[in-house]
């Protein structure tokens, strides 16, 4: 998960990030728009051969996809779709928490009781999202590297198809 | 789409659709839930090698999957995940209309002008829908082999991935 | 529940159903478009002195609404809030049922276990919900004041506020 | 908007908060759940007569409901819910935002553009959505009295009904 409209830094760190959690075997699963983070992840992952893009709109089909989206997820209701991504994602990592978007996934993956990784995430955000985790672990990793290891040594996210 | 609970025709009949339908090489997306229309869809596609089934799914991970489903889509928001289904399909093929859950996905897809095949009508079902298209096309097919036929010369449903 | 495109007998069959349901110290639920039966009910509530009539709309708050809706709900889920219309209700009540919205509603409300009063279904749509209705009761009147007789004595539906 | 679970200050504070706006001609709109500040506010909003207490909540009509609310638009969309909570509002109020699913409203309310104003936030809280709100004013409060004085006069909130 990560802004529709990014910085260069967090562009590259989600592209990164999308071509390795396609070299570990996973699916990877954005918002879809063709813009920011989501096209992005989706862009690194689809170097990979054999990977899956995942991408869960806010539009109906009429709405605009990125073209790194393998399999388009209509939802039609809006932002009310984080929800979606959230419950859809065996972790949530949000590549950056830079725009308000990101920030309600990482809010509802706390309170759904998701595996998150905060993936360089600002101070702010940071202080923000422990004070208001409660119990929940709240995962932090400065690279996309130490993000992939956590989800495969801490988290045992499984390959897929499983 | 179809019945949770479904006769055994019915069962059969969405068995072959969904064989037929991943050896034209399209993806089977069903409600996901281990049960009817849905469950005998994904199975008869997982006979087919490199066939994909999605699911979108009323509940959170929490609730329960098919096994024949590849990728889950966990919304949460219950019923109202109907629309999600039918925004998301290329087409909509009802097989039969046995269930207040099916008859709302095809009332949806025609409220929003998608694409439907009725498959195995009952002759209310078809005077009813048929009766409420208003200027929308209802396709109607006896077999799968004939929706199948639909889809590939009349509707020109795509191969994926595109 | 009705369509936003309705028969001139549908929309005075809507104004004094809702005319009938606010006297009845009821509040009238509708989708809220300024449009067809929706709006014809809110008008006949609002010939009422302390009625209260509540949109549940499929936009956000840049969408229109009726000028006869109190209270507006803006779901921002589309067609998907058919879902919350039904399952806001202490009974849906289907004001003719012409209309592909106004199925799906009343479908969701038999796969949801809600209370149906079908008002002046044509002869298929009565005979295709009787159809599919499994276990549940459909209520059936030809008439408004009927309708409300139902609801009174055989709903017992209270008051609002309770 | 506020938590489930929140400290004896902030159950204070939603509790005048409720009682004022319902005192200022407004609507109190909440998530509606028997628990924390939704209650509180509902319950000081019924201290004046005339009131109007509306609860949006995420289950159907089988869940739990606080005794306070007046009017409840059961979505059966779970968390998803959040957004129709900031679609329906005037102006969201955060009272605290001690929880996750508070937070998720915040940002929802800054990524639609709705009006906000953060009633007694933690400094982290403020920091970090001052840091996300890119363009959009982000009103701030430190009492129900002055979060008022803002609505009015400087949100211009009408009287309901209008």
């Amino acid at each position: 998960m990560g802004a529709g409209a990014a910085s260069p830094a967090t562009l590259e760190l989600a592209h990164t990030l999308g071509r390795l959690v396609a070299e570990a075997g996973w699916v990877v699963l954005t918002g879809g728009r063709p813009a920011g983070v989501m096209d992005a992840a989706c862009a690194g992952a689809k170097m990979v051969s054999g990977s899956l893009t995942v991408g869960i709109l806010p539009s109906g089909p009429e709405g605009p996809v990125s073209p790194q989206v393998d399999l388009a997820i209509f939802t039609g209701i809006g932002e009310a779709r984080n929800a979606v991504n959230v419950l859809s994602s065996d972790v949530v990592v949000a590549c950056g928490v830079e725009g308000p978007g990101t920030a309600s996934e990482v809010a509802l993956a706390l309170r759904l009781g998701r595996p998150i990784v905060l993936l360089a995430p600002s101070p702010s955000a940071s202080a923000f999202f422990r004070e208001i985790a409660g119990g929940t672990t709240l995962h932090q990793a400065s690279t996309a590297e130490a993000a992939i290891e956590l989800m495969e040594h801490r988290l045992c996210i499984r390959r897929w198809p499983g």
